[in-house]
């Protein structure tokens, strides 16, 4: 076994990651049932991963991460079947007084406006934004709601330029190649922005997406009923953030507004408004936080309406272990709300 | 590249594994013919993997483990197609005085008492034991023989409550949830106990199998013909086993006892009883054992039964590398008796 | 996180790896169109992997390699869909003043000849000898031009042989078991030879290929139309190569020799010869290299040709990081020349 100190210099390999499990009983709006589970990522989505970094001189660095997300509850890779092994992060970077540029796989302009301007933080499991904008519910094949980002929280054949950070401001801007022979029309192309100034923060993005991810397929689901998701084929979407710590609480406030076009002449308009809190008790945080989104065009027929609420207590057992109980409960206009509960563990190392 | 002190404190992550492959020729009784080949894990399955243990100080552990199992003959990675990735270990684990509880994919109740109570260990490949309790013999989809134990050496969705070692007692008591909506009753559960005393060992272990693993699926060998070992949905299995070491020999026996139920109404049962020796001779060990189980019931009609012997020589070139010599003789009732031999290296890292 | 130093000794395990990224124009004759892209392995194919060596004493050791190639553009693992994990290297092997013994899966005896005697080394993506050798170019299940090479440029079920280093010359002998019950003739094996004195190097491999690989399938292609390369079923392939280092340019040259037997009573040969330079300059590499292939036979009719010419500029950013740009033609006897242009960064670790 290699056991290595973590405090020494000149290293050209770091293994990262984080393991989180919880115990619970899940179920969402439009689901049959509620389902007793352990199940992986109830924080955090479980991850393993090498990363490095080179010093070239000059200010001038060389970066590479190869990381993965994995089930720890059947140990199955990916996020879904079918994820690429390194979906998370595969990419080589330069970085310097120009800013830095990434190549290969790596996040899509939404990912980090969406997870840091929520108190659940990058929970694809609990978080009622990560929830409303990636994650569909319903078994595959018999979605009783779509996510409403196109094209994944990480794009592949991906080029992304960041500028440095000029007083709190930076940005990050994104181009992902179609790959289509004899078309360079297909793409994504997006950018995001943030500024952190003292207890106020802000954030933005614009994406329009074309092209599926992590590998070739359709940009929102691949659902064809009750509604024909997978007829998606492009994507305008536009999001602002905030949050403002009083101390005695972080408050957080996002809206987003996601515009669908299709293959077969329909549209379809998803506007989600958040509103969360993070208070800090007892070692630990006190996480609260709403989500309400509103589906229409003629794509869906009548307008749709979901709101998800959860709140929960995230306990630090140390910097790098903390456990958790959380509640959720989900509505769809078309279904009876649905109630979920859970305990966890998350682990990072 | 990552070069790492061996001895070093305050590591955050350990990389181990073990590369097993050996040379041969192997045949089950009930196989057309002799497979030349080189094969994975003759000793030992082949296997990589990443864990890390952090003191939250009282005396609270967290520990993580995520490991692998692969084919190094072909590279593949998983003990099959369609095993996955982290199959060998995914979960995170609280220990202290209370014991320990651990919350992810983890070891099968059955798992530990097979492998410690007989001479060839965790071979999957020349373990009559083993080879008895987990491996079907024949290809997939027409197999001559199923493997008696249902549900895996290893369990998804799982809790594992471990009981602190009193005395040289103790026990670990397992949970799979089922994760079936609207549905609590389908699971597994089991434990087992191991008692070591001076040159004494004994164990016992208990399962009750309803769900498929390392996914959803048959719970013992998706196979519908000549058996349909595929229609059992629920099995009862009960073991105990037996270890002595007179120094000039360490001997094991063991006996189980699996009742299997059907969705076709059917039912079927296994007695297995194995005998083993394991003689240190030459700074390496000779290991000897004897496996025989007996098959009833109406779901197979006839009683069948399987004999199988393996003997070998095992030298340690150092405690992380020895090389080994095997021969094994396989018969079921219904077909011709079959031998096998194989020579092979086990590195540990 | 694991940092390690990067100058211990007593280490067990390394983790090494390099992610080769680059965007581009890239067609091939016969492709219907450029694709813009961002691709993985301009340079050199992205691998991740962990290898060790444990000193037995006596002068014998005990290595491992356990390495995945990868794809840092979708971050997928392997090569192409379906190839194993660990299909770069997963054997371990016993080395001493005998030579070495390696066992599992391992490199293809064409390997070590056809990438060090061409200026572009392992270059699967732009590489003109490397690319006739062993990339088949069209789309899969339709391809304009077959790989020459059988059998994969790794074998599975390998057990090699390499000599020690005699005065600059050293042989690896290759078997791969067929591993067919009942049937020892089904196999692979071959040989290479390399020879370094000074600025001189020669080379030469033979190999009869009658197993596919990574795992059992076809040894060429699967294709079937326009030409039947499925069909193909036993290749014997020749290989000499020579460079000279004149201190201004290092030249490169190889001929080639595929000899192809079929299931259906037919024959197809390739001819390929190579001509390459490589001329330091600027603190990096001017390449250049041209491979021409004629194929005949009654298996694909009128005879065929491929010319391939690729020429770039090679920065060495460090030891471990230089950055690229290449521009390549093709040109198939049926098809329109076709040309490529790229740029990336490859980055070692």
């Amino acid at each position: 076994c290699l056991l290595a100190g973590s405090a020494m210099a000149q290293s050209n390999v770091t293994v990262q990651g984080l393991v989180d499990v919880y115990a619970g009983s899940v179920k969402f709006s439009g689901d049959n049932g509620a389902r007793s589970s352990v199940n992986s990522g109830g924080m955090t989505t479980s991850w393993l991963g090498f990363k490095g970094v080179e010093d070239l001189g000059g200010g001038l660095k060389a970066e590479f991460a190869l990381t993965s997300f994995l089930q720890a509850d059947t140990g199955a890779s990916g996020r879904f079947f079918g994820d690429t092994m390194f979906s998370r992060d595969a990419n080589v970077a330069l970085s310097g007084s120009f800013g830095r540029v990434s190549i290969g796989r790596d996040l899509a302009p939404n990912f980090l406006p969406t997870v840091i301007f929520n108190p659940f933080g990058d929970s694809f499991s609990f978080s009622p934004l990560v929830l409303h904008t990636w994650v569909p519910s319903g078994d595959f094949g018999k979605r009783t709601w779509a996510n409403s980002a196109a094209g994944d929280s990480g794009w592949s054949n991906e080029i992304i330029y960041s500028t440095p950070d000029i007083n709190g401001l930076s940005a990050n801007f994104h181009y992902q190649f179609g790959e289509k022979a004899g078309d360079t029309g297909s793409k994504n192309l997006g950018f995001n922005a943030m500024y952190f100034s003292g207890p106020l923060a802000l954030s933005t993005y614009y994406h329009q997406v074309q092209v599926g991810n992590p590998t070739p397929g359709a940009i929102v689901d691949a659902t064809a009923a009750p509604v024909n998701f997978a007829a998606i084929n492009n994507q305008k979407s536009f999001f602002v953030g905030a949050s403002y710590d009083l101390t005695v609480a972080k408050l957080y406030a996002t809206y987003s507004k996601n515009k669908n076009d299709t293959a077969v002449a329909k549209s379809m308009d998803d506007k989600t408004y958040t509103l969360g809190a993070k208070i800090p008790a007892g070692g630990g945080d006190i996480l609260a936080s709403f989500a309400s989104t509103k589906r229409s065009g003629d794509l869906v027929g009548a307008e749709l309406k979901r709101d998800t609420f959860s709140a929960g207590y995230d306990y630090n057992l140390s910097k790098r272990t903390d456990v958790y109980a959380l509640v959720m409960s989900d509505k769809l206009s078309t279904a009876d709300r649905a109630n979920s509960v859970a305990a966890g563990i998350r682990h990072k190392f």
